[in-house]
């Protein structure tokens, strides 16, 4: 297998004005220049998980962190370290997913929340390109768990966070140029990929929808959509794929200057 | 702040064979034709932890994955995603340092090694740039816990998994050429860090040596190292940077063929 | 078995079939009897939660448990007793509202079905009157790690677990006669209190409409909707809430019909 | 406040002063106006467990609901709503028997009782129906921790929890019209469903005492008693029944009293 | 197997036909020659815990540890290693007190007995000298928690373990000779203590009676026995003590006889 | 006060000016005159483990509580109740090896330490006799958690807790007469039980040495020392034994003259 790997260097980034802020990047001293309580830092999360045989594990780290460093170039927010690993429940059985637990992925994201209130950070939002329902419970709770912590501080020095996932944005588009049905590894979401890492696209993917039981909680989803996906891939260009990611990043750019406040 | 930034393109990287192979690129398909048992895979973790006012927060994170980079051209062993926080212990309170709890870090390891061998990885290496001990007692808390539940297992399919530092034989070079008091942030770890990723250093680092109490658990250990470094940066060079890595990534390739056996 | 008890007895009851069954109504031979793998189960779960002036604490565990009793009439499956405790986010600081811990709910939950299916019984319909969505995800993430304790069984002796929220159907009946934007202690909730349990009617309630943030977890909900309503209880009949029972009551037992196959 | 349902209709309830007051059924307005410190909240616990052939398996519940309301009658305390799984030890491999975990009980009742302090009820009692070592003492550790919780507070705020079975009194009268070693499902029990819920006795019940070994813990207790029965339930009568609750009541209404000076 | 050492000297050992085996003084080598699945372990708790101005804090260890010295001379059962700490309720807060959580000692007792069972040693006592109701709940949770893990082996592979105070013999001498109201460092303990460490009573201890609340969980259950004593000491002599000391003694081999069939 | 018993009676006990004061052997009026908040508390932890086939299980025990015993001698300081159980991993699957889990561990040193501080007691000096390194890490871990509770506290109030082995000091004679390979059961540790109990010593331990792998985490460490043994018993030498102890014990007085400064 070959990789020819280029990782933040995808075609549609010119007209920037800056350079995106890695926190981690940053040396101690920088750190302390940027101590502003309302500077905004931003946590890409992501996962490892099957899409398909067209596209790798990493799509749904690939584009929160691609939207990241968009939004910090627009807004010079800090970017947190990427966490890619989630909690994948529907794909978990197919080879390649690697998910951890509900609890381990709370304990992890309240972890470095906290940190960075203590650090003197109060403006957070927290982007994952996994939407599970268990994995964003699991980020909402540790978000929650964090702020019932500083509910008796005084008004301004209370936190302000928010958890979402760039498809809580892409999925607006649904129905305008996109199939209602469209889900993972589908026109969205290959379209996306196809745009930051086309290096990364294997081959073309098939169109399939999944058929999962509305209520019940099965030991085998990956039977109710065999081969790994939920939509059709075939429509996806990288030129829609660019269109999804502006919407997206001027989407997140907003929140970021709603927390700024 | 200006980050000049590329992040796997440091100068010494030449005379490769290969690609390196990042676990998390590969697609579903992929990871079916690569599931061989005996395939290593080696994960690197990291931190965010200040380095002093002249290195970055991740240089515990820079370091194990440019030599999981190197490995893996060398041998085809599979990187899994770097996971790049850590538990902190001296330099916790100090800016910009971002610790996670010992259960946290515990578990998460747990569960990505758990999970690699759910999919059919049984060869597994774990890398830290960070050598704290607590950080280090919860990697090898996590791994014996994952071998505990394979005790029983017929022999051949109990799971190899190795934890370490790169530390632990960086600092086999100590009264080689550097100083035996050479620790946090030193000549060894800003020699590695000026010929990985030199556009991350910041400037002329300050020589000083911690003084920590032996055996006291103290709550304010930044104390015994006001500038966040135990060592001599001044000392060092890209030059040596690049002969300790290369004396690394020879040494984790044995283990990586210890393990493919 | 004759039950002649009957515990509420609001007026819409009449042409009636059977009563109710109560499992803990049943003595020890009287379970034996009724022990087959393929009997339901119906677990009613409630909150005790403000729903505005107008409604009781109680408005999601009576609305769950009456439909209990009516699915259990025409199915005869089994009613096991009602949990009234549940997770309540947005109304947790209002008067009234008692909200147990996430971890809490899910160990009950979990629990409970653990013992059901430990007793024999195999088709379980975990129902809930509150809709919260991190209450959910304690109900989903329960059943999902009962589930995951049986994956290896023999495939027919594999539990099934259904979990779900009366209102999952109830607001399918949005844009249908209701309004799209109506939700707690609104048209459909006042209106189905007032054809189970009239006499709970404290008053005329008030419209007003929740205007919660978007992504933000925010430590003091309850000033996104200071009346503790969102929606329309003025346009509440109980004509309508007869409607709007009888649709769930038909749909449940559906879901009744699918699990005893 | 008045509600006109009355939930449970056993023959003896008569020359009563007033109704009883579910706090449930409270709109959050009534909340606001009941919500005296020392307004006592009475928490009624039951369980689902086997009681011999001739009682249902809501024994446990049916007995310190029926106190609770009559205990609210007469002096006005609020009822929690009733939580109706407790842990079983002896009859946990009958069939019937649901039984949860030490820690999820301890755990719920916790956030019940920390719930209510939250919410401005001072004076709480955990009543429960069911009275097993281990049940009971995951009760008195929950209301330990809880007061653990209140230890600084300013005196005259810290909570007072009582926690008591109905049988702490009930068994005071063995040896006094009641065989010694009368227990679970004997005469004293059965005497008091027949005088709540007649319709509930299934049959006549056989004699028999339990043998337990003295202070082994043993995986099989119901090898040690085979009807589930330990007592003698053919001496059983409503009268006695009759006389059995009304001692209790009188009683729990003087520990109400004594809560609210 | 021989050891010399005798560690407590208490003047009443006289006729002993063997010494008392220290499971912990063997060698490995004496393990393996000793581990036949019947030969009884017996494990001694005490606590660290006020008993007035006349008895020192390890009372409650002394007891049980002399107690297990001579049931081992008197059947060859293996003395553990004693657990010193326990979980003190009442006297929490008298000075010297030193109680471990709830949890703490329930996961020490449940791996100590979970071990022994590992080693091959399936017939355990667990023997405290602290009797107090929460303290005693976490051993027999501890026991079922193990018996548990056991459930489904072989029958005759199923570890019996059997758990108690000493006290539980001791006070079945009130009436007979002793004070029904006589408890912590009464008359009893103080006798027993005369009698296996005469130099440890500091002085004439006071008599006095705890007036604890029936029911009520309470912040400083010390406010209920001033004195930290329960009973009374001045009625204590050696003599008694010798007495109480053979009456357990004989029953602890009883116990122990039982276990080895 | 005065305590006439001594507990172990090693031949090399002479010149003392005083006698060891056991915590524990104080009453509660001792203890009030003893609570001075820099009166250093000894903490002794052992482990049953096995030692070859020429020492006892408790090797790890006799050790400490011998220093603590000399060392409370010279300087005053109080000996807690030892904790004879500790956490084992290499030696876990030979025979008689009783190992607890890292959290039970932890909790336990945890407890004990929050305990003596709540009593007013603020300078702990954790010694242990076993010193693998995640038994170590589970006390430092403790021993943090412990000192993070009191971060926020006024300077001179925070506790100062030392946590070491006495393998701390022994170890540093390697190369000093003692060879630099010399480990468990060794020269070393056989030498120190044939000073302190040389009743003890079963027969002539036999040389042999480990070969762990280095970082591998194996299911079988057993297997890569077969005896138990790491290093030299034919070379011990109660004289040895003598020196060795001395070498401790001045150096753990010198930690406790640290501590009550």
């Amino acid at each position: 297998m070959e990789t020819k790997k280029t990782r933040s260097t995808a075609p549609e980034r010119q007209v920037k004005k800056s350079a995106p802020v890695y926190f981690d990047e940053l040396s101690m001293a920088e750190v302390r220049k940027n101590a502003d309580k309302k500077r905004v830092v931003l946590l890409p999360l992501g996962s490892v998980e099957e899409h398909g045989d067209h596209l790798p594990l990493n799509t749904d780290s690939i584009q929160p962190e691609f939207v990241a460093e968009e939004v910090s170039r627009r807004t010079g927010c800090l970017i947190a370290p990427p966490l890619r690993y989630g909690l994948c429940e529907a794909a978990r059985n197919f080879p390649g997913t690697i998910s951890i637990e509900f609890d381990t992925l709370r304990f992890i994201v309240r972890d470095i929340l906290t940190e960075f209130i203590r650090q003197g950070f109060n403006r957070l939002l927290v982007m994952s390109g996994h939407a599970g329902s268990m994995h964003m419970a699991a980020l909402r709770l540790a978000a929650r768990e964090v702020i019932q912590q500083h509910r008796d501080d005084p008004k301004e020095s209370i936190p302000r966070i928010m958890v979402l996932s760039d498809y809580d944005f892409a999925y607006l588009l649904k129905g305008k140029g996109f199939d209602d049905r469209d889900g993972h590894a589908g026109t969205i979401e290959t379209s996306r990929v196809m745009a930051i890492r086309p290096d990364l696209i294997k081959k073309q993917g098939k169109r399939s929808y999944s058929q999962f039981p509305k209520f019940e909680i099965v030991p085998d989803p990956e039977n109710y959509f065999p081969g790994g996906v939920n939509g059709d891939p075939t429509a996806a260009t990288a030129e829609k794929g660019r269109m999804l990611n502006d919407f997206i990043i001027a989407e997140i750019c907003k929140l970021v200057l709603d927390l700024k406040r």
